[in-house]
């Protein structure tokens, strides 16, 4: 029986700049049904109403409140436990965690800076860590690294290394496949874990990663997967489908 | 019996701007035995001329063909395997391994690039090593940090950790504590590992490093000793000396 449905971005709902053929009718399908749903993503680059617009650009009707994403989850995090933020992270979300900032920081968190990522912004981060034994290093993602048109791109996992390495602290990563975040995207539904489909097109990162925390879960044919994926899936009852459309039909025929 | 000396530069014949009291007469008692020695570094942000220039200025009559370094080390590995390298290194030592590179790498060369590591000179670095399975990481050192004047600072090592983390190859380390890079020093000297003092500050990345290369060793109380690093040598008969200076004597007593 299942609950509620939580989906990854890239590679299912979009490949590049296009949707995926039959996503934009099967999101509207699973919109008119009652099963509450959200989109969840790692990305640390774009605020959310960046990729709200760039889906509704694409047909999706899809607003910025059903999105949870890595630095949604980090600023949960920073409020919940009351830490000041030293933010290394992209352009685009320094306002976000500039109003969390004080003279004072107590953490460190990370995010995609891309080309923020220097000799000195990393330094400057080490330094907050090594000031304060308990300041933690709290990570957007743990990849190692990405796809880009010219080729294959460091991710912010080899950051988050980086400093782990230098400061001795193990970082808290917010992102997937975190059960903590997996967590946060279910209890924003008012579900069970156990209530909860995950559809991803990422072995590791979606499906096995939603598994572990305790969800059920759906592996699509598109996007990142390539031949023979499935036979890394921890679990032997791992719903497959061959993309979001198919997906969401047998989703929905399992919803009650 | 000692047949050869291997000693450590900073720490132990100066500290900051400041030759150790008696460091420039125990080295020339050094120099005016028959004993063959050599200086090693692992520095990589200076070429061997303006280490031999500096060493000069604060008194020291030692020449760069008595200096052994990370990089030159890292030069000769490079000539052994008829490798050609890609080479992320402090704009000092840049000319150096310009002979050898080529428009095809097949090796990765990581030295502490200190500004010159950003996130674009890193995925550069990064795509070589995706490039070919065989391709190798070859770092000159694997240190967490430093200290500068206004603080700790990250060293090689941080950089060296991502691009591990992201490749999922393991560096070659070429410099202390690394066993390789004592052997080449000890070859240099003509000299059989057993035969021949290490004498450093650092009780692990010398004392240790060269007790685990099949060198003796003596740990200096100037530098960056702090009281009880002799707890953590491993071996017995490590001689401890309070300065540089009763260390050569100690030495040069046991040679012949």
């Amino acid at each position: 029986m299942i609950q509620g449905v939580v989906l990854d971005l890239s590679g299912v709902l979009y490949v590049g700049d296009a949707a995926v053929p039959g996503a934009i009718e099967a999101i509207g399908r699973l919109q008119n049904s009652t099963v509450p749903y959200c989109f969840i993503t790692n990305t640390s680059r774009r605020t959310l109403s960046m990729i709200e617009h760039s889906l509704q650009q694409l047909g999706f009707d899809i607003v910025a409140d059903d999105i949870f994403t890595a630095a949604t989850a980090t600023l949960a995090y920073l409020n919940d436990h009351g830490l000041i933020p030293h933010a290394l992270v992209h352009a685009n979300l320094q306002d976000d965690f500039a109003q969390l900032q004080g003279v004072q920081p107590n953490a460190v968190v990370l995010g995609d800076a891309a080309q923020g990522f220097t000799y000195d912004s990393l330094n400057r981060a080490f330094r907050v860590l090594m000031r304060g034994a308990d300041t933690p290093l709290i990570s957007m993602g743990y990849n190692r690294y990405f796809m880009e048109s010219d080729g294959l791109s460091l991710d912010l996992g080899a950051f988050t290394a980086a400093l782990e390495f230098a400061s001795g602290k193990q970082a808290i990563i917010m992102g997937k496949p975190s059960k903590d975040f997996f967590l946060q995207a279910v209890d924003k539904l008012g579900c069970e874990p156990q209530q909860v489909m995950m559809i991803g097109d990422d072995v590791e990162s979606d499906v096995n990663g939603a598994l572990h925390a305790g969800l059920q879960a759906c592996l699509v044919k598109t996007g990142k997967y390539r031949e023979g994926d499935e036979d890394s899936i921890n679990a032997d009852d791992c719903l497959l489908a061959a993309d979001i459309a198919e997906a969401i039909d047998q989703v929905l025929a399992r919803c009650h």
